[in-house]
C-alpha cells in the first residue's frame, strides 16, 4: 500500500532554493549579533506545559501543541522563544554573566488559523540584553537592529516610542483607569479610522481628552518637534516624563553617531498589550512599509518573575525572518537566483573516475564548489543537469587530454570553450570565468 | 506562585559556550557540503504519524512523540531525517534535479531510555545522493565524509564494506536462508566474544561454515589482502561478487587521489539490519576509536518506495554531531575556550555614550567584535565582566582623552596598557594586540 507523501496543514518543506536563502540570511544576522557581543543559546523544542504556560492566557493555550508524552508528562512545543529564555535564565543565572546578551534563532509552533496566510511552524529570531536597565543597553539593541538590517541590505526606518510617555499623558488627563481600553482603541486607528476612534475615545473619557489623545499619537514632521509635543502633553507638575528623558539621551547618542535620520519618534507605536514597560520599537522596510514591521521589541521590567525571585529587567527585539525574506525578495529580484555549484566535471570515461574526483578536490581546496557527473552518460544529459542546477562552467576531459595534462572549460552562459587549460592554470582560469 | 524552571528528562539547554562550538562545527560542515554541490533542504518537525511510521516497526513506534493535534490529526515529531527526506523526495521529485544531492542538519526526537546516556532531543546531520547507483556517487559520498571530517580537524579512518559480498559468501556456503540471524550473531562479536559467536553460528550452519564466516569477517593487515580473501570466499562458479567489483573501482580511484591510506576494508562492518543494500561504512577518530563511529551510512536500493512508484536508489551518510563534538573536545582541549568578544569599551562618562557606541561601530565595521559596558559603574565591576566573558582587550576613554582624540587600550591577558591610541591607529592596534 502506498502512503501519500503529504505534509500537515500550515507546515511547509523548504526546497533548496528557499533554504539556501534562509541560511544565508541567518548567517549574516548571526555574524552581526556576534560582532556586538551577543552569544547564541539553545533550548528544547519540547517543555513542560506548566513552564510554557506561565501565568497563561486562553489564547496561547488554545494554539499550543500540547500532549501527554509516553511518561504521562503534560508537555508542549514552544510557541515563542521569550518564555523558554525566561525559564533558561532563571535556571542558569548562576552560570551566566549578567548583563547577559543572547540571541536565539529557532523554530516555534502555533496551531493558529492558517487562513490568514500564517504558518503553524515558523522561525523566530530574538536578541536581548538582560539584567540591566540603562540608556546604553536600550541604545545597543537599537544599534544592533540598525546594523543587522543594514548587513543584509535592508534599508529600514526604525520607529521608536516609550510606554511611560503615553501613560504619563493619560495620567495628566486623569484617565489612567481606562488605560488598557484606550490603548486598545488607539491601536485600531489604521483599521477603523480616525472618526470611529474619536467616538470610542470620547466614550472612555470626553470629547476634549479624546482630541488630545489623538493629537498626542500623531507624529510631527521631525523627531525634535514630535519630542517637544510629547514632552508638553506628558509633563506633570513641571516634571518631565521619565520616557522623554530616556528618548532624549538616545537621540543625542544617535546624533553623535550621525545616524539619527534612520530613526523616527512615533507616538502611535505602543506594541499593544504586550509586556513592554519602557522603550518600544517597530521597523519598516523603506521600500515596502506596507508589509508591516520586520523587527519589533522593547524594554520589559521583569523577564523571569514567574520562575525566580531575581529581578531581571531586559530589552530585546525580534526579527520576523519569513516576512523579511519575502520582503527582500520582492525588492531585489536578483536575490532570487542561486548558484549553488560553480563547476560540473563531465564524466567521459569510467577509467578516469579517480582523476575527475582529484580535479574536484583541487577546485574545492581552492574554495570553488563543484561536482562530478555521477555516470558516463550522453553529453546532452550531463548538460541538462548543469542547466537545472544553474551551473555556469563545465570541465571536459577525456583520456587524450588527461595524458596531455589539460582540460577544456566550457562557459555555459556564453557558450564559449576555453581549451588547453593546464592543471597549473585551472584554478585561475575558473576564477576568471566565474567573475565574467 | 513560583514555577520551577525545569526541563524535561533527556532534554538539555545549550549554554553559549556549547552553542558557539556547535554552530562553528555546523558551519564548517555546511561549507564543505556546499563545496561538493550538496544543497540544504528543510522539512517540518511535525508530520502525520502515518507518513513517519511507513512500514513501521514496534521499536520506533514506542519511541515516537505521537499525539492528536487540535484538529484531531494523528501526528508525531520526526525521529530521524531519512524518512522525512524520503517523503520529501516523493512529494517534490518533479521540482528537483535528479540525481539530487541534499544535506539536512536538524533536531530529531526519540523517547528513548535515557539511562544509556542518550538524549531525547538531538541533532542529526545527513547527506545523500539520490536517483543514481554508480561508483562515482558512492565515491563522492566517501570523499565528502573524508573532506568534512578533515575540515573540522578530525583525523579519521573510514571503514568500508559492501553488503552483497557478505550475502554472496553466505550463498556460497548455502546458508542464505539464515542470513538475518547470522548477521545478528556476527554483529555481537565485540559484545559476546569469538567463542560464543562460534557456538551460535555453528547452530545456524555447521562448525566448518561457522569458522569460514568468522574468517571472512576478520580483516587482514592491508586493504589488498583483505580484498583478495573476501573475493575468494564470495566467488560463486568463478563469478566475482558484484560488491567486490564496486569496492575495487572505488579503491583504484582512491589510489589515483593518493588518499587510500585513510580508508580500510573492514568485512565486519555490516550496519546491522539497516536497509542498506550495497556499500556500507563507519568512521572512527584515529585518536579516540573507542567512542564509536562518528559518521556512518551506505547505499540503499529504494529510498521512497512506500510513497512513490519511482525507484530512487541512493547513497548517504550521517554524522553524529554530538559524539563528534564530544570527541573533538577530548582530543583538543584548546577547542574548549571561546572568545566571543574581543574588546570591552568601558563606560566612564554618561555624556559619552554616543561616542562609545560610535567607537564600537568602527570596530564592528572592521570585523572586530566588541561591546560597550552598559552603565557607568566602578572599574572593578566592568573588569569583572571582561573576565567572565574572557574578553582580552579593554578600551578606556574619558572626556579628556576624547578631546585629545585618543583612547587607552588595556591588554587584560598581559596587564599592559597601550596609551595614546588615536582613532586612526585604533583598528590596527587592536588587531596587533589580538594576534599577540
Amino acid at each position: 500500500m502506498m502512503i501519500e507523501p503529504k505534509v500537515l496543514k500550515g507546515f511547509r518543506d523548504a526546497l533548496p532554493e528557499q533554504e539556501i536563502k534562509r541560511k544565508k540570511l541567518i548567517r549574516e544576522l548571526e555574524d552581526t549579533f556576534e560582532l556586538s557581543g551577543f552569544v547564541p543559546i539553545d533550548t528544547p523544542a519540547l517543555e513542560y506545559t506548566e513552564v510554557l504556560l506561565g501565568k497563561g492566557s486562553g489564547e496561547t493555550d488554545k494554539q499550543m501543541y500540547r500532549f501527554f508524552d509516553n511518561g504521562k508528562r503534560d508537555v508542549a512545543l514552544r510557541f515563542d522563544l521569550t518564555i523558554p529564555f525566561a525559564r533558561f535564565i532563571a535556571k542558569h543565572s548562576h552560570e551566566l554573566y549578567i548583563p547577559f546578551k543572547r540571541y536565539h534563532i529557532a523554530k516555534v509552533w502555533r496551531g493558529e488559523n492558517t487562513q490568514k496566510g500564517r504558518y503553524r511552524e515558523f522561525f523566530q529570531c530574538d536578541f536581548d540584553i538582560v539584567g540591566i536597565d540603562s540608556t546604553s543597553s536600550d541604545l545597543e539593541v537599537l544599534l544592533l537592529m540598525h546594523r543587522s538590517l543594514a548587513s543584509i541590505g535592508a534599508e529600514c526606518t526604525i520607529n521608536i516610542n516609550h510606554r511611560s510617555i503615553f501613560n504619563d499623558m493619560l495620567k495628566k488627563l486623569d484617565v489612567s483607569k481606562n488605560s488598557v481600553e484606550i490603548l486598545r482603541t488607539v491601536d485600531k486607528l489604521a483599521k477603523i479610522g480616525r472618526n470611529e476612534v474619536l467616538t470610542l475615545l470620547t466614550e472612555l473619557s470626553d470629547a476634549e481628552k479624546a482630541e488630545t489623545i489623538l493629537d498626542f499619537i500623531q507624529a510631527e514632521d521631525c523627531f525634535e518637534k514630535t519630542l517637544a509635543k510629547m514632552e508638553k502633553l506628558s509633563e506633570i507638575d513641571g516634571q518631565t516624563s521619565e520616557g522623554i528623558l530616556r528618548i532624549k539621551e538616545i537621540y543625542v547618542a544617535l546624533q553623535a553617531m550621525g545616524i539619527e535620520n534612520d530613526f523616527e519618534l512615533n507616538p502611535s507605536i505602543t506594541r499593544g498589550l504586550d509586556y513592554y514597560t519602557g522603550l518600544v520599537y517597530e521597523t519598516f522596510l523603506k521600500e515596502l512599509p506596507g508589509i508591516g514591521s520586520v523587527c519589533s521589541g522593547g524594554r520589559y521590567n521583569d523577564l523571569a518573575g514567574i520562575y525566580t525571585k531575581e529581578k531581571l529587567p531586559g530589552v530585546g527585539a525580534s526579527i520576523g525572518l519569513d516576512r523579511l525574506l519575502a520582503g527582500m525578495e520582492e525588492i531585489d529580484s536578483a536575490a532570487r537566483t542561486n548558484r549553488p555549484v560553480s563547476v560540473l566535471i563531465m564524466m567521459l570515461d569510467n577509467e578516469l573516475i579517480g582523476y575527475y574526483h582529484k580535479l574536484a578536490g583541487k577546485l574545492r581546496d581552492a574554495g570553488i564548489s563543484c561536482e562530478v557527473f555521477p555516470e558516463n552518460k550522453k553529453f546532452k544529459n550531463q548538460f541538462r543537469l548543469a542547466e537545472q542546477k544553474n551551473i555556469p562552467l563545465a570541465l571536459i576531459c577525456g583520456s587524450d587530454e588527461k595524458n596531455a595534462g589539460t582540460v577544456t572549460l566550457k562557459n555555459l552562459d556564453r557558450r564559449e570553450n576555453i581549451d588547453g587549460v593546464t592543471e597549473k592554470t585551472l584554478i585561475e582560469t575558473v576564477k576568471t570565468q566565474l567573475e565574467v
